[in-house]
């Protein structure tokens, strides 16, 4: 019985799947791009990996604090960058992608320029959406956090992480982009590395900051499609294209 | 005596002025493009033509609320579009242009693209920063505020609206676009019609929407450079570009 009961849950998350999968194509299809369809993380209870001090703050409705810097004590390894968790892993950078999709469960995607379909946006803060990004030889995490700054004003915050040092990431700027009901807003910069915090890029507000309301006016059916692109880096001066 | 205190004054006034605009083309002379310092309208309390409702609002912290619509009796008339004042003015959409740079002396730029650079964004919210934008046959009026819709984080809310119809703001698309320190954020939408009240395009936050954090990465010296397209409107679809 419980088989039968365990087969149609996964025959109805399926087909939740195809739903999800099929109004992104209907979207992006003329772009060719790949849509991946990421469903959001919003409650830290049932997370085997956390350790006492992070139930704590997600009992409280307080994300994790960062304490990756603290953590490491050899220089050669650094510290489980999943900002989901307050995750007692270390290893080498080389190993970090793996920890993460074997360990977290966050999967990767591959090409220059792809669609994070970020969905059931209405759902309460904190909630996190993370995808890794493979392109041009090296991976990128994707986090886009619903957190509220100010007390019941939840917002959305949306950053691009290299999995490598800050000088690797250096070389990069990435893109997001909202596109919908004839508005377009697009935020450039260069990634920062995930050895440092999400948490304080995302408190320092160095990243896409999107209120509510225009959360909503680019949202369609409670999903939330953000164009990523990657490219190597080139000067940002404020005299090109301005 | 008088007579040279003023004059000492004005001479102040055109080496800060000349200061600014040095700085303005220093970051934008490569591009081409017209920069306009705009100095920002920070107290409503000396203003002589608000009514007295708008006088209360503003000493106690508040914009004055847009009472356009109720205020307009013959179909023919607009009320005053300035947002800075509850101003009693009424007349046809012709003769807003005129109205708002005489009565509010507000400036008029041409130029397909500009760069508006908004000085002192230090100063507490509320506060404005307005012109006005002359393009393809048409008159625009941009505006910065600085407002707390949270209290105690300040945000800063830029928009564009046609000084014209709301059938005839559909023609066009306007663009704005901060680029500094290897970040670049650019929002695109339809200019809203005059006609409707640009408090509740920001209440909306149907607009560019900065953090006061973000607002300090993009400015230098606290002024925010902010460099203006505008064209006429193409299908934005999801599919093109993303």
């Amino acid at each position: 019985m419980l088989f039968f009961t365990q087969c149609f849950g996964a025959v109805l998350d399926l087909i939740h799947l195809r739903f999800q999968h099929y109004k992104a194509k209907r979207v992006f299809s003329a772009a060719g791009q790949l849509v991946c369809v990421v469903n959001p993380t919003h409650s830290l209870k049932y997370a085997p990996t956390r350790c006492a001090a992070a139930q704590t703050s997600a009992e409280q409705g307080i994300l994790p604090p960062c304490h990756h810097h603290e953590a490491v004590h050899d220089p050669q390894l650094v510290p489980c960058t999943c900002p989901l968790y307050s995750c007692p892993w270390e290893g080498h950078l080389e190993v970090v992608v793996s920890h993460l999709r074997q360990t977290h469960r966050i999967n990767i995607l591959q090409g220059a320029e792809i669609v994070f379909l970020a969905t059931d946006m209405h759902l309460p803060a904190p909630t996190d959406w993370i995808i890794m990004h493979s392109c041009l030889g090296h991976q990128f995490l994707l986090v886009l956090r619903k957190q509220e700054k100010y007390e019941g004003h939840p917002q959305f915050f949306a950053t691009m992480m290299l999995i490598g040092t800050p000088t690797q990431a250096d070389n990069f700027t990435y893109r997001l982009e909202l596109n919908r009901n004839q508005r377009r807003l697009k935020w450039e910069a260069t990634p920062r590395s995930v050895l440092e915090c999400v948490d304080s890029v995302i408190s320092d507000g160095d990243c896409l900051v999107l209120n509510t309301s225009l959360a909503q006016l680019f949202s369609d059916n409670g999903s939330l499609a953000i164009g990523i692109a990657i490219t190597t880096s080139k000067v940002h001066n404020a005299e090109d294209e301005m």
